[in-house]
């Protein structure tokens, strides 16, 4: 193959691409992005055996077609370093010969691996297709990520359970995530052609990989699934994932009903004050207190090193008329969820050991749920 | 003590405090300031033993007199998330009393360890004493300290070694760091009161925390010292630190004379020029290449597993015309020295395995010295 194509154009591609390889990998040849260059298109693909991205980039000056395979970080680290407006020429003579990049006065032979070497992820047949707004699919990924379970041994915890549900009669495409200690649920009306799919899990590093990629663009993403496999159009990228093979629990049975005691809260008000009495915790894993009666809430916490810190809210920042509760939550998980919140926060409790709903006062499409700690 | 402060006077002076602070320390005392109110002045202290930072804070309300000691970094993080604006009062009662901190709603009462067990670090005589200017204070430090050792077993390279010298004819105080791979020299104009002071190796922390504090000040340091110890008076700080008790090298030996190759090259080209050819190396150690003739300057790195890269300067960039050269060097060290140079960077060469010059082709005060590598 020789080519030559805008260090811009390439180093975006590259970006895109190379982010899917592991560093530490043992199989050399999965350090490398597979170039393919016909007809105007440069195709570039990486992958770690679970994700694989291609790119798609039209308008490149192609005056010998052929394909190889060669280090993503490297050609992604040189093509960064080039001055910006630089042309690039790849050139490749077929066979063992290196990829020789040429920019400016800047040369470079990098090493090939054959790219019959290269695992190409059979997609099989994807029958279920739907469209989402890269905006929405955002607001899907980051009301849900932060619950994501990162024990490895609950594999099939570590990703968000996408699937097609029933919410007050109407149907919704739902994202849902748990750790054991917190549990997020959101939705959106169902995109048309998702009425039959499966439930899916998609992975956590999938998730990472098309939320970066969905930051650069407005337009509709398109998702085609099967039972195994995802894939999600975003723009030039194709990016398809093996999905978790496993069962997602029940989360349905988790959620609580009948929790009627509904505390109302200023969002940033609240969030400020659980940082500040939170510094007072040596550990992560001890609870910020709150105190709730009517028209009030304090918060609570306290170290046996350090000591204890208590912090008000304002009257007019609170709005709660049920019986006094007492709870305990870990600090991190309240913010964790506030931080997706808009404006105003609603609890929803039942008492001070059982599971807590959090919901935004604002909107009825996220809920979640947070276990809470003894205090 | 009882007094009330500004929540932004209080927070910057914990932070200058609490830097100095170790995260990790076996002894609960270390990880406390001390809180000294009297005469409309909160004094604070903290201290690793090593070093010790002391902040006077002026126009405070002190309506009761006393002192106590509180751990720093969970009243610099409670402080911190303060509202900006906030009325901050500190409350101790005396002996094993909590030290109570009140602003708005915020309560907290943190636990005290007596005043009696917070280490003072008895300064001693010290007879020598200059100003410097912060700005040059930063320069001396930002110049020289990327070559300061982080081996541990060469403690007396641990830090920059500050004396006063001689340098053709005329006096100055110099500021020396090596770590044996590469060389500091950087000179100013020795400054009143400086000329009897022994030669002092301050150590990298002492450096780090002195550097920070420089940032925040256009005025002049006061600079007292003796054999063991020294004192940076910056604005309302005093850093008083231990000295590496060491005798640093008689590194004037390193330093080759009768270098008579020299290249002088644009800084910002060359700099960026090595970056490009270092992407092909795998491991930081291994080289890049200067290829020099006349009027030519090639630069190669090579790496078995990836391939091999070169660039080439501009010849208007480029003014050399000695016998041809060419001398291996890592390439970190290379940028961290021209990440120091204005427009020109000058290099002295004498031969290919020799140690080489290299300065700032605009200004005499800083000389580097680079060991080169086997290419």
């Amino acid at each position: 193959m020789k080519i030559s194509v805008d260090r811009t154009v390439l180093l975006k591609a590259l970006a895109h691409v190379q982010s899917v390889v592991e560093k530490r990998n043992t199989i050399p040849i999965l350090a490398n992005v597979m170039l393919e260059a016909k007809d105007g298109v440069l195709t570039l693909t990486a992958t770690d055996m679970e994700i694989a991205v291609v790119e798609r980039v039209a308008g490149v000056e192609v005056s010998r077609p052929g394909r190889t395979t060669a280090p993503a970080s490297t050609l992604y680290e040189i093509v960064r370093k080039l001055a910006d407006g630089a042309k690039v020429e790849l050139d490749h003579k077929g066979g063992d010969a290196p990829l020789v990049l040429r920019a400016g006065r800047a040369n470079a032979n990098l090493n090939v691996l054959p790219v019959e070497d290269f695992p190409s992820m059979t997609e099989g047949k994807m029958p279920h297709h739907f469209a989402l707004k890269a905006g929405t699919l955002r607001d899907l990924i980051d009301r849900t990520k932060f619950a994501i379970s990162t024990e490895e041994t609950r594999y099939y915890l570590n990703g968000i359970y996408l699937h097609a549900a029933e919410s007050d009669g109407a149907k919704v495409l739902r994202a849902v995530a748990t750790d054991g200690h917190r549990l997020a649920r959101v939705e959106e009306p169902l995109p048309e052609g998702a009425a039959g799919m499966p439930g899916v899990i998609v992975p956590r590093k999938t998730v990472a990989e098309v939320r970066k990629l969905a930051d650069e663009t407005q337009d509709e993403v398109s998702i085609h699934l099967s039972d195994t496999k995802i894939r999600f159009d975003i723009g030039t990228v194709q990016l398809t994932s093996k999905l978790i093979d496993g069962t997602f629990p029940e989360y349905e049975r988790v959620i609580p009903k009948g929790n009627d005691k509904i505390l109302r809260v200023g969002k940033k008000a609240f969030a400020d004050a659980v940082g500040r009495v939170a510094s007072i915790s040596t550990e992560k894993s001890r609870p910020v207190k709150l105190s709730v009666s009517r028209g009030n809430l304090m918060l609570t916490a306290n170290s046996p090193e350090l000591g204890q810190m208590q912090d008000e809210l304002d009257e007019e920042l609170v709005s709660y008329d049920a019986a006094p509760i007492e709870i305990g939550f870990q600090a991190k998980y309240l913010t964790d969820i506030t931080d997706q919140i808009s404006e105003q926060v609603e609890f929803h409790f039942a008492d001070g050991a059982a599971p807590t709903i959090v919901k935004d006062a604002g909107r009825g499409d996220a809920l979640y749920v947070l276990m809470p700690m003894r205090v």
